[in-house]
């Protein structure tokens, strides 16, 4: 335990208003609040966040549809992963000085009574953002669709959309390792440049050209077996054309297909059906009880190098909005953060 | 061993054109060729068929293109599965009057070096026909997408189409045996009656009605966790508008999707991943370890009345193509057969 000596200044993002078809979704739907932190109660932790992970499932959570989780309240602070360092303690089983992975949400601080709160290693030899990257929320997402779900096996074809963001970064690594040849989705020569001479991929088609089908059935001779998808729309349409027999589709995201634009359509069941598809959808959550494997697989995989990442890093807290409705755009380059400190 | 004394005519339809666009599929594509049965050569037997099974995969075998099986070759007697009964035999493991399941055709004769035939049990309580019906292939096809890849549980709604087809009429009594709600959709008054009066359903939905998605919502006031789906087309997709959290689609059939029509398509593939739902596309014949399995259960259940059925039986080979298209079009009521004797 540990009293409060210093006053802390919390800012925070609330979402205040919902998308609508005439508005559609942007920065305007937050206000950044401005506040002190209350000290910690008995059992409670305050901790300072250090980086904000910012991923596509927020943008689920503006609206107040039926979806896979609950909407985001209004005038509450915006959900969000978060790593962060306790600066208060007055739980047992946390210190000063201690890092922990959370979902504290946009902002500079959170109290805590540790639920949902995990401690990382003291002497990690891995970046703490790690932690919400490729060994946290979205290293899993791609650890349970790769080997749970698609299970690629040694010279099966395995594709995966958004291959340089942060899921698709790690799906694609964890199917070379398992010897699948690889063909990534990504928009722009320098994200399809770093998943081949980088990330180790076999191949990568840029999802803007526009001879992509034909780069694709290109990249795909043998056709597809596996399928990871973030993204939908016309990239995931021309990928089912050519699965495979007893092929997996693994899906993730549907990021190109707007809450507020075109649906991703399935353009023909007999697809499925004749290649007897399966076609999973999925939420890392499901899989709770895999999550500690997952990240000791994949902290050690970071550690080793055997995985290899990148970040694009917004500075300060005022820029989450904005870096967030980039990234839903594809102006990310790996995996999306918002430097806290 | 015995000789053959008698001489056996035979009659085949053999397939001798393939559907275009311009001329759709009918039975202008076969023609009935009639010939003298060869005698069994060593290893061989001769059966006398007493029941042709009709089913919808026989349509997919017509064209030529990429497709879960080899398409039919012209000029050969139309694949099919058949229930007979031995009259010649020079091979060591079957006697004359042995009863014998196998795919022996569109045609009153075939001879087999025993390749895919089975015995049946000599003094068995079921008829011989439901061997190539709830006992057989249709059977397994509905105990494999309820058992193996639908499960469903206790108080889980599941909905079946084509419910009182060959499929339909298996699957929703398995899904009413593990203690689910079983909703039916089939075409016309008479065979909900039978669907909910005879094979025990809670439900059924004539997908005739104009108001069919209004009742479909009444009949699934939970939604819908587990979907048999044998047919597509509209029914499909106002079911998939109503799937719950984790619910699970065994794909088996598109019969009302035409190989000459509007091809069932996936309105939009958010409902799938925010519900977290599977789609497997399956054929029976991918789960050929499990038949001794499932062969076991259904005739167990055939033999103690939990399990029923009914049959519309063609007389006569050479009703054969008008039989077969009749069913497509949803014209049977049961299992479709055509007696051969």
């Amino acid at each position: 335990m540990s009293s409060i000596s210093n006053s802390y200044k919390n800012k925070s993002w609330h979402l205040v208003s919902r998308p609508t078809r005439e508005q559609l979704a942007g920065p305007q739907n937050f206000t950044l609040v401005e506040g002190e932190m209350a000290e910690p109660a008995e059992g409670q932790v305050l901790i300072r966040h250090l980086f904000l992970s910012l991923d596509p499932y927020m943008r689920g959570r503006m609206n107040d549809g039926k979806s896979y989780a609950a909407p985001q309240n209004l005038n509450e602070t915006m959900v969000g992963g978060t790593v962060g360092e306790i600066v208060a303690s007055r739980h047992p089983k946390f210190r000063e000085g201690d890092r922990v992975v959370g979902m504290g949400g946009w902002q500079l601080y959170a109290l805590s009574d540790g639920t949902g709160l995990r401690k990382l290693p003291a002497n990690d030899s891995i970046p703490v953002e790690a932690y919400i990257g490729p060994a946290g929320m979205p290293g899993i997402t791609a650890w349970v669709g790769t080997t749970q779900i698609i299970k690629p096996k040694a010279g099966e074809t395995y594709v995966v959309s958004a291959a340089t963001g942060a899921v698709g970064t790690v799906a694609g690594q964890l199917a070379k390792m398992a010897g699948a040849r690889v063909v990534g989705i990504a928009g722009g020569a320098d994200k399809c440049r770093y998943a081949v001479e980088t990330l180790g991929l076999d191949a990568c088609v840029d999802h803007r050209a526009a001879d992509f089908e034909r780069q694709l059935a290109g990249a795909t001779p043998d056709g597809i077996d596996g399928l990871f998808e973030n993204v939908g729309g016309d990239p995931f349409k021309f990928a089912l054309r050519r699965i495979n027999f007893h092929s997996r589709i693994a899906l993730c995201g549907l990021v190109a297909s707007g809450y507020d634009g075109t649906p991703t359509t399935l353009e023909d069941m007999r697809m499925v059906l004749n290649a007897r598809c399966l076609i999973q959808g999925f939420i890392v959550t499901d899989y709770l009880p895999l999550w500690p494997q997952a990240i000791s697989e994949l902290s050690g995989q970071l550690a080793s190098g055997r995985i290899k990442w990148r970040t694009s890093v917004a500075e300060g807290i005022e820029g989450a909005p904005e870096a967030f409705f980039s990234m839903l755009k594809g102006g990310n380059f790996g995996k999306q953060l918002v430097r806290l400190t």
